[in-house]
């Protein structure tokens, strides 16, 4: 039953950063959260990814930064293929290169730009033309937060209700005209820690944390809040926000038995460093995901000295500073 | 209405830490907890107290280490003072003179054993002679922690439910023979931060944090466990608790708005290094209280070598090594 392939088909799309936190799943075959979530479509880290399916091909292959990916990188990416090749009725494997625009070892390398790229790129190859909304539930199902990357911006994540998932995808928050707003990501150490949040360490803080539900119930008011203050243009109030998220998805995650602790030292040095700065009149809000990394959340004004504040603390590596970005897109 | 002073009489009690957390009151006025708590005394951190009441006085007066106290803690013992002259019956105003056997500014410097040392102290001064759930109940309106520093060794503390606080008490937890657990704590810096609990914190928390509720849930079990626990002399499973019942009352406190965070960067390094040597066979689990010192629970087979891990941390000023101590006692 497999068409000829249709050639090359290469997308590119952006890491995005929660400031309403993804933090659990409702159904782990189908990966769907346990609550909406709300994030910034970053324009400085991108994933750029090229799909080929050939019914020549003996297996699926991923070629990730110029390396054949790990088998585990692999076969999730074949399980996830199955998905697209069964809603197109080809059967042919594909070629996959990927390369991200930052460092691999990084720490940054987000699954979230991988599979809203992937789901771009795999789609149009295998011959379909799916919409924002179908192409973030395929996202979803290879990362949560890749639901996300398929938008630009300013994007909202519905948890939905429905058991097979139909609801469950992102939609971008109109804000227009648009607020150039800039996030300083703190990268610790060399960077190799993992950011990747960890359906592992997800399931762990589900099954163990005390504080896991209240934290589930703390997030529907928090993108109540969230969305008022894009819509109101109100950097501080965003940022108090993100800040409050972040904290109580680490809060929920430590509270796990054995407890999940992301911090490192210089992320706690990040976090003072970005609370004195505040002090000084800074525009400036932390948020910090499944690993040491600190994200800053600011705007034009204040950008560059936090950049610079960020750069001097002890154990962070480098400083990235981004603008928000677009959705994902096709390039070739 | 003065009887005649009694002459002076002094106390020495030791610091207490909480296992099972202390993390939010019931009651403000009278310091009622709004959960139990289960905590071990330690001989290491000693407070003696000497208070003389004299009709001649004109005003309370309260010397800490050889200096005159600030004027919020005079106020504070005076308040509480009113107390014990209502109870005794007496109008005179009290001498009292304090003392650590502590680096004032290790920043140890608890309320625990203070209030303690001076609920026995200052009643016996006074001609009254409380039983012990009395003084108990008459230390906590001092400080919540000070009801617990009462009794020696392994010790409970009641939330009790009565409006009043006559159930509200610590009590000892019976261990025979007695079980040599060591306390081991690295104080981060010179030790100038702030351990003592907050109540400004501990209202934020029980204000804002929408774990808060979630977190006083956790602590029936947690108390139910830690007996149990005691009672087998597990010390591997006394010790899952204290790290998760610490780690759960940071949680909920991290995600009041605004955050409270009392990590430090040294705090970090030392729950690293308590759990890379815990992988490498020791017996060592960590507490944290509010503040950034790390207090790890071991015995007397890995108290040394903990120790001088704990030592080489960058940041950790110094370590002290303590067994278990007795509870409030007159020595003059």
């Amino acid at each position: 039953m497999s068409p000829p392939a249709t050639g090359a088909v290469t997308a590119r799309a952006r890491a995005n950063i929660a400031l309403v936190k993804y933090w659990g799943k409702r159904d782990r075959a189908l990966n769907l959260p346990a609550a909406g979530s709300l994030s910034v479509t970053l324009d400085a880290l991108t994933t750029t990814t090229t799909v080929r399916f050939d019914p020549d091909l003996a297996a699926d292959s991923l070629d990730l930064d110029g390396e054949p990916a790990p088998e585990p990188s692999l076969a999730r990416l074949s399980a996830w293929l199955d998905l697209v090749r069964k809603r197109a009725g080809i059967d042919a494997r594909a070629e996959v290169v990927s390369a991200n625009d930052f460092p691999t070892a990084s720490g940054l390398a987000s699954s979230a730009s991988a599979y809203a790229a992937l789901a771009l790129a795999a789609t149009r190859a295998a011959g379909l033309q799916l919409d924002d909304r179908e192409l973030s539930i395929l996202a979803r199902r290879g990362s949560g937060s890749a639901a996300r990357s398929i938008h630009g911006g300013f994007v909202r994540m519905n948890a939905g209700s429905a058991a097979d998932g139909s609801d469950a995808f992102a939609e971008p928050i109109a804000v227009d005209p648009p607020w150039p707003l800039r996030m300083i990501i703190a990268v610790v150490g060399a960077g190799t820690a993992k950011e990747e949040p960890s359906r592992d360490a997800m399931e762990q803080c589900a099954d163990t944390s005390p504080l896991y539900r209240a934290w589930l119930d703390s997030v529907p008011p928090d993108l109540a809040a969230a969305e008022a203050a894009i819509a109101a243009r109100d950097l501080a109030a965003l940022g108090r926000i993100a800040e409050g998220s972040a904290l109580a998805m680490h809060g929920a995650a430590m509270a796990s038995r054995p407890g999940i602790v992301y911090f490192q030292p210089p992320t706690i040095a990040c976090i003072e460093t970005v609370r004195a700065m505040r002090k000084r009149g800074a525009s400036a809000w932390f948020t910090i995901d499944a690993g040491p990394h600190v994200k800053v959340l600011t705007d034009a004004r204040s950008a560059r000295r936090v950049a610079a504040a960020l750069n001097a603390v002890p154990g962070v590596g480098r400083v990235i500073d981004s603008g928000l970005g677009a959705g994902a897109e096709i390039i070739g």
